[in-house]
């Protein structure tokens, strides 16, 4: 990618303003939206990702974007629909999984998609490994109500990601709304480029795998934005609960392949990152096919003194009863 | 809607007959037809139901519209394909689910997506909750072969209610025959009016639900026209080898959210209302997630007797073996 | 079929030529290529599979037809996206379904959609049935990350079959490549016509059910042409660990509905036919709902002695890791 020179900003600013008004605001975003690596990806593939909505749309007519449902396609042309997110930090987001627990009473049960729906077994290392397949299931509509992957989670090649936690069966029309969200925060240092441009390629290079390191062996731990919330909010509101933990962790990041005590290994800490006593369980979600027998689950123990077990180990109701969305750009 | 005043009646029919001779036969559906709010709804939703199609297409330019397969879309504009019944009482019916019995010995385990696939189990008295929550599943041309649910299920907002029981793998092609259904019914005074539009909103009022109350607490029994049929099939025929229970229905209705002595709950009592004894476990379909330990499942006990239990409590094969199609307008 | 007379065929291969490179290469192909009551098919079910592809636009505009991804519908109109293989033996092959196996320690649990999702349980014969209804899952793009079966699986009425051994997770975009199948064979006898048309109605015929015969009533095993691989391979290379099985079966074949010793029932022997012995769970594909306790699954036993059991009863690993692509013609 170009980014555009700083004298040019004001001037690019002005024409983008005029033809494409939702992607003014952010004048960092507007090396992105002026890439010609990405006008071209786009070209060859035709709208295979929101951004490229924006960059091939926008310089033909004019148009502005509204946040919402659209048509996607991959390399390889197969057809999808999914949200993208027009607006945050310059729009050109693309809604690609959604992380839903069906029932924090299932251990691997059938809806474990991003751990295992195989049972608690140390046998398979990987589960489901859904964080590293091509597998796809849900609908964009129902990504509040159940396990969501399309396929833009290894078809797009990306450099930013936003997580958005959304209250279960949110319908997605009010996604958007200021107050729908618990948490919403975005990269911008373009991390993806050094891992694959993916979550697909990025969980390759750091398997979601049982007793593939120890604690101190996880993978990335990016810097946030935050859109909705902040620090405080993290650590006081979202975490309350988790007051033995309080130590635990750093607001601030999201942090790729956990590994806590036990050896089991965690996908995503959304918000976080483990510092010390690693468990990770309470915090952190998806994974691989073995935890502690207790534990197993797409959030494998946020409600664990909810469930009889000693108390200041869950997580927030209001983080326990929401998906996770997560975007590329 | 504005139902149109009876004086013109045979005018709007010789209009109506000219340009959609499939919408002629049933003069109280000219009302829907005619409705200035539907045809508001579909030009602000194009083609979100199958009554839209009509609506739209009907004044455009005059087609009749076959029984068969359509594109609809959900307000948020995702696509999906459904069947649509052109032709009973007026036509504009919206097929949104099928309720499929994949295995009479599964006890909620795979397959069970109308009660739960989780095991029976008390700690999660709502099951699956697919009868109020946007996961969609299946295909419509599979809609006889397993569950089937649509967008159209959440995104509707209807009037009434068709149920067709349609024997299981049955092919779509032939699903309007005079002799495919083992049943087919109609309501047509309206009553999802009261309830929200659709069985999605329904069944918010009406949880469906393990110990949310006792068999008094069933919800709304909506008086039924039969399209293939009769009361005395439903009692002789349909439910023949239930004759334990023969004095515990009233046929004639279609019954939402029925709670049987063991506190268990049920969606849909198809063609009946329970009045007394409430084995309601042989006879109506879909539940939460806690059962009877031997009933757990999308046709909780239909197969009681068959299966080794007490004789005189199973429902008759022609039933059991018949997926049950639920249609919108 | 009207296949062309040999007089004719260096001036159809002319005309073909011209208009249709990618089908140039296999003379008795033009048979196929230009047989009228094909082109009628494809004239009333517009697209419904990758033949009429080329049938409908070799001849309209001269395109020639890459392998990949193209949109099909079914007789009922129903869209969905497949694999057309465009290129071997004149091309025109679509992907109808995959059987993979998503964990070797599974019993028959989630994800054996082959077999039986419901444990292994003599009272389910049948087990998931997915053999011989209209169920579909899966994704195209998924189709060596997890089991695939779309509408053309029982939609097509077709004559001939191919089989792609590919590696699990192999991209789509080379899955054409050379050294990319284990590998590849394909019927060039029109079998099809004799079984209904497509796999969907042939296990009509032979049922794919525990107990349904004994070893030596298997359905009909169809000489193959292999694309990639021979003989030998299979010999020496494919089924090398199974040493103890090296007299039992016959390469050059594909089989359809063998049976076991215990009675268990397998759909696909890919590449063989058994003749003695009928230890078939170690290298036939799919099957029943019932198996020797430690068996039941989509490959049932592939990895016998990799599990503790006495050794040389395993598949090959390639086999074993390897999604079983099936194409109709």
């Amino acid at each position: 990618m170009i980014v555009a020179p700083s004298e040019l900003h004001s001037k690019i600013s002005q024409v983008l303003a005029s033809f494409c008004p939702s992607a003014k605001s952010n004048i960092r975003n507007l090396g992105i939206i002026f890439d010609s690596s990405h006008r071209l990806t786009c070209k060859v593939f035709k709208n295979y990702s929101c951004i490229c909505v924006i960059t091939e749309l926008c310089y033909l007519n004019g148009k502005t974007f509204p946040d919402g449902v659209y048509y996607l396609t991959t390399g390889n042309g197969m057809l999808y629909q999914t949200y993208c997110d027009m607006t945050t930090a310059g729009g050109g987001w693309t809604l690609v999984a959604s992380v839903h627990e069906n029932s924090v009473y299932g251990r691997c049960t059938v809806g474990d998609r991003w751990s295992s729906q195989q049972g608690n077994n140390a046998d398979l290392p990987d589960g489901d490994g859904n964080w590293s397949n091509r597998n796809t299931f849900g609908t964009v509509e129902s990504a509040t109500s159940d396990d969501f992957k399309n396929p833009g989670y290894y078809d797009i090649t990306a450099e930013d990601m936003s997580v958005w936690h959304i209250p279960n069966n949110f319908p997605l029309e009010f996604w958007n709304m200021e107050a729908a969200a618990v948490l919403r925060y975005h990269t911008e240092n373009r991390f993806l480029r050094l891992y694959g441009g993916n979550l697909f390629q990025l969980f390759k290079q750091y398997p979601v795998r049982y007793n593939v390191g120890s604690c101190g062996d996880r993978g990335p731990a990016i810097p946030i934005v935050y859109d909705h919330g902040d620090e405080d909010l993290v650590f006081k509101y979202i975490w309350f609960h988790v007051f033995r933990l309080k130590d635990e962790f750093e607001p601030g990041f999201i942090t790729f392949r956990a590994i806590n005590r036990e050896r089991a290994t965690m996908a995503i800490c959304s918000g976080v990152k483990p510092t010390v006593g690693y468990n990770t369980e309470h915090y952190c979600i998806g994974g691989g096919g073995y935890f502690h027998p207790e534990q197993c689950g797409d959030f494998p123990s946020f409600d664990y003194d909810r469930l009889g077990g000693d108390q200041g180990w869950s997580a927030s109701r209001e983080m326990t009863e929401a998906a996770v969305l997560l975007f590329y750009r």
